[in-house]
């Protein structure tokens, strides 16, 4: 705890002095008259007149085909919960310093006076001309569900989520791994996802798009079913597809005899005694942050064979920059209109081969965030999937 | 004309080589775990906190308070009309590029999907939180004028209209010098406006603000007056304080004892003889694009003393850029809500100042665009007239 109190101050004496992490940068020098006249007017009417006579040109002569809005409403800001747009700033700053950092993609924060679905939805639409792609980031569920639906039916460029896909990826791309160290077939686990907001609900769907068979989804009440009360429209559509054999009852109960846990919930909720009600050779992904659901050294002693959290003091941080970056460069460089349920799998499964099998092992199942390969890799399976 | 069709040739392979003129940078390194630790999770938790806590902070720890976004919704483009907002990008960039080259001010290129006045104000203060400045550019008149006055009333940031007040400013510092030359005095000038959109409009107006008492609007039907048929709304109130004289007629017959004449308008629909007609030691601005109102050396001939158009290469260009980047510098530096007619007419007068007394003449009455005085003079002009 000292440690991360350090972390905090440390963090906001620079962001003091960075005063804004990211800084809109001329490409073009303008040092002359003439420098003017090419850049602006008059030279500038030309690039316009040929982008309105062909809308594609668009993407030739302007940032759009490589540049996203990174767009919040401040609704569900880390472990911060609803702090609103400005106070949301920082980390869309952070965002867009890693879009550029690590897959030279232009992403510029935008910060929404509004929690209202259908007004976000309409502001993104109106701002939509200037980007090549939209990120949505920390905005809370069943709201996000519905505003990215909305916005990839009504948008002829990419929308992508990152809460939800971004994570989900990289659980994927460390599950991959585990199995390939635990040999377990995916149709044969039995999978636990706890916390059915925007992350556990799209962690739950591309592990069944994958070819898991056995989930089964828990929130903070327990075991998901079609009977709960107060399940929201998506948690109804999940209760679908989940936990066939209809189970009620607890997490511990969820439990018993599964072979992966994935928690994106609260700190401390599972306990050694849950864990050794496990299967053998047992993942857990325990994500919660700072603190994960239960620590790495705990669950090990208690017989799980591979712990991941969020953390980067712990072995396999489950981190979406080694996603997001690289997904949307594909996305941008193949001009992908949209990113599909393939594309999502294939960059899960380019970031799990980067593991080699020397490398590969229960401490070291997800390439490390500044291995240099990894947007490159992500960008291509990306790319690979997408059709004309 | 040759000349100009050989900028635009290379203007567009040049933009086909930068394929977006600006690009986001990241001021702070991301080159380790404690890098991203900082500027990102978790680290950047912290500042979140402290604007949550209070929101005024924002200033201190997000680029809020260097950056502005232009906004178009591109239906009114340099000499291009609506051409949309797509097409309209390379302009926005182009202006982002000289917000920091000029201002060393952030500037995110927004271009909107709508052209409805009520769903451009809604949408820009809805994306509003991120910025420290409006900057609206090429929307057509009369909504320009709703649209700025609307945002001005809602947001607490400084909300900026350039083809208004920029062109207004730069004109006012020609006209300031102008009469230093002439040794004319403001209260006896009879003004000539031709063009009643936005320029015309805020030029107007500010000449108004500044002191001159005999102003007449020209369009294209001739002079403006109040049984004139068809006005907007806009230029209703602008013969109320325009033409006291309820003159009626063409422009030919408006410039006839005419001291100034200033063209916001079409090429060539000076002539000579008009010209002829005007007062001795007569000032023109003959700023439509590419082709004046009347070309320098015509007007000239025919007995005017100072003629500014908008090229560059002719003498008094009135070029916006020693304006708007300082205008933004200044209110941004300052932390204004809003641009008041008494900033820019400070603005205005900064700008005519930098003119010493030895390089005043006829053909130089305005700085040069990369004077480097310039901004610095305009911001200081800025930021004595903002109150706390």
């Amino acid at each position: 705890m000292v440690q991360i109190m350090d972390v905090y101050k440390q963090s906001l004496k620079l962001h003091e002095k960075w005063a804004g992490k990211i800084s809109t940068e001329p490409k073009c020098p303008v040092q002359s008259r003439e420098d003017l006249s090419l850049a602006y007017t008059p030279g500038v009417a030309e690039p316009c007149r040929k982008i309105a006579d062909n809308p594609a040109d668009v993407y030739k002569y302007t940032q759009k085909g490589n540049t996203v809005a990174v767009i919040s409403d401040g609704s569900a800001v880390l472990g911060l919960g609803n702090i609103g747009a400005a106070a949301a700033m920082p980390v869309m700053e952070g965002k867009a310093v890693l879009f550029k950092s690590f897959g030279n993609v232009n992403a510029v924060p935008i910060c929404l006076d509004t929690q209202d679905t259908d007004e976000i939805v309409e502001t993104v639409i109106r701002i939509a001309p200037a980007f090549g792609g939209i990120n949505l980031e920390d905005i809370s569920a069943p709201r996000c569900f519905e505003i990215e639906q909305c916005l990839n039916d009504a948008l002829d460029i990419p929308v992508f989520h990152d809460d939800q896909h971004g994570t989900a990826i990289v659980v994927l791309s460390g599950i991959i791994n585990g199995l390939r160290i635990t040999g377990k077939k995916k149709e044969e686990c039995k999978v636990v996802v706890n916390g059915a907001g925007s992350a556990g609900v799209a962690i739950t769907k591309l592990l069944l798009t994958y070819g898991f068979k056995n989930v089964t989804m828990c929130d903070r009440n327990g075991i998901l079913h079609k009977d709960y009360e107060g399940l929201n429209w998506m948690q109804q559509k999940m209760v679908e597809v989940t936990n066939l054999e209809g189970k009620t009852g607890s997490l511990a109960d969820a439990l018993i005899g599964a072979d992966i846990f994935i928690g994106v919930s609260a700190p401390g909720i599972v306990s050694a005694d849950m864990v050794r009600s496990m299967n053998k050779d047992s993942i857990l992904f325990a994500m919660a942050n700072p603190t994960p659901e239960i620590m790495p050294d705990i669950a090990k002693e208690a017989g799980a064979r591979i712990v991941g959290t969020g953390r980067s003091d712990f072995p396999n941080q489950v981190n979406n920059v080694i996603a997001f970056p690289g997904i949307f460069k594909g996305a941008l460089e193949g001009r992908a209109s949209i990113i599909t349920e393939e594309m999502k799998l294939a960059a899960a499964e380019a970031i799990a081969s980067l593991v080699s099998d020397e490398d590969l092992c229960d401490d070291f199942i997800m390439p490390e965030a500044f291995d240099p390969r990894v947007a490159d890799a992500v960008s291509a399976a990306v790319k690979s999937h997408i059709h004309a």
